[in-house]
């Protein structure tokens, strides 16, 4: 089954402790993509500007990722610039970020994409996602990203949203500005409260936990040594959790525990390398040898 | 077989955002030895004021703890005063310390004690430690915790100790600040190369991870939403781990994912009450039944 994403196509400018890159492929839907394409069929919903470099189009297209629903905008690529220190390779800092085309743009979905049953809101502006949401005629499950300037500047728009969604991930500072809470738990059990039967909490290198009603679960991330650029690993563990829950057509405890280790284990390998030059070249075999290590890791007996 | 742990017992008082209490029975060496008498005959080894409560030795005495190398010193009991905020339950603001009787205070081991095979050298000035070791005959197990204060003002005393350990268990603060890496799993090869062969990295809320030559494991921590004093959590993930260990007899890959497992379990009691009531009540069944949910929690399938 097919699932459609909508967030932001970038233009990132990234200084980590490892070096810089200027004009990487990047944005919210972008690194979704380009790990839920491993597990299944992805159509990719975004505005480009005029300035948008033909390189990052064939990459997209030579992955499999269907763009009949990337729209080109007039004006430019919106841009993000940002840096991580070596003290803390968790948290990105924002050096400048250029809406451009993102301007008053409404959400634009093909014609024959409005059908798919499965939909992800990446991290983009909240009344954006809320129109695509409109445009689609029946999803099935609806997944959604945010991030602290919507939680801040956009609250409202925001608890509307997720009243209209199944499955919500947030990171670990998300959550708590949302919810006001500290604990994770019973934070987690808060934002259930908002709408989303489906919570997922991200605490980048220490892990994940998992809420729903019927269950609970939680798992440490994958250890990686070598952070080179964690720009994009919320939105690759996304991917890896929606990919799998759409290719295993199922949302028991089982098929969601093996879609939260999907998910951290793309994570895993998205900071290995700036953009997505880690896991643009990534394949699922790749990806089942080092979920074996990580269910080694993790297992109890 | 038997475990020997050396360490303090003190009278806390505590504040946390559920109340305050006054003279609680404290000190790492007793929030260990509570834990690990659920697995083992446990000798306790510390000293205490004149004016230690004959209620706390009744009561640590009806819990099987073995007190004949606790000894009674000129001048008061060791006190120690903390409180815990609400938006960060994970750190422990210290009010005020007062040494007492610990200051000028040889460690002392009853004749009888020191060919116990298994050691624990719980939190207390690593001069101290390594004067416990060297009253040991043939110690098979020898177990560190430290903290802070020592690794800023007692590093070289620290490492010495550290060379003569087996195990070595440590909180993410103190992995940082010892070995100046961020990084948890390289801060944890780095603590396996200061001497010790078993490295664990208790991140609190977020768990645990273990790191040795062999393998490396982690488990996040038991989800708990009622944290009323958070005080020798550490201490009594120790006692559980050593205890379990001691019980096992055995050091392979099984028995320190399930010592971990226990400990972690254990920690989850502790904070749930004041000082050690919630622990002091604790049978191990009691502890089995909640670790079977943990592991159902934790379980990938």
């Amino acid at each position: 089954m097919s699932l459609l994403v909508y967030g932001t196509v970038a233009l990132d400018n990234v200084k980590t402790p490892s070096g810089s890159r200027r004009d990487l492929l990047g944005g919210s839907a972008a690194h979704f993509a380009m790990s839920a394409r491993l597990f299944t069929k992805v159509h990719l919903t975004a505005v480009i500007g005029r300035d948008f470099p033909k390189r990052h189009i064939r990459f997209l297209r030579a992955k499999g990722i269907d763009l009949a629903s990337l729209e080109q905008g007039p004006g430019k690529t919106f841009r993000w610039d940002g840096e991580y220190k070596q003290n803390d390779m968790n948290t990105a800092l924002t050096l400048a970020t250029e809406l451009g085309v993102l301007v008053g743009c409404d959400p634009f979905v093909a014609h024959q994409h409005r059908n798919i049953p499965h939909v992800f809101l990446a991290n983009i502006d909240p009344d954006m996602q809320m129109g695509l949401i409109h445009m689609m005629r029946r999803p099935r499950l609806i997944g959604l990203d945010s991030m602290n300037l919507w939680i801040a500047h956009k609250r409202e728009s925001l608890l509307k949203l997720m009243k209209k969604v199944d499955l919500f991930v947030a990171n670990d500072g998300e959550t708590r500005a949302l919810t006001q809470e500290a604990n994770l738990i019973k934070a987690a059990k808060l934002l259930r409260k908002y709408g989303p039967e489906l919570i997922v909490v991200k605490k980048g290198e220490h892990g994940v936990v998992f809420y729903s009603d019927s269950f609970m679960f939680a798992f440490p991330a994958y250890p990686v040594e070598k952070v080179i650029d964690p720009t994009g690993a919320g939105d690759t563990f996304a991917g890896g959790l929606m990919g799998y829950l759409c290719r295993a057509g199922r949302l028991n405890r089982s098929a969601l525990k093996q879609a939260v280790i999907y998910a951290t284990t793309l994570a895993s390998f998205n900071v290995e390398g700036f953009g997505l030059s880690r896991t643009g070249r990534l394949t699922l075999s790749e990806v089942n040898r080092r979920m074996r290590a990580f269910q080694s890791y993790i297992s109890f007996r």
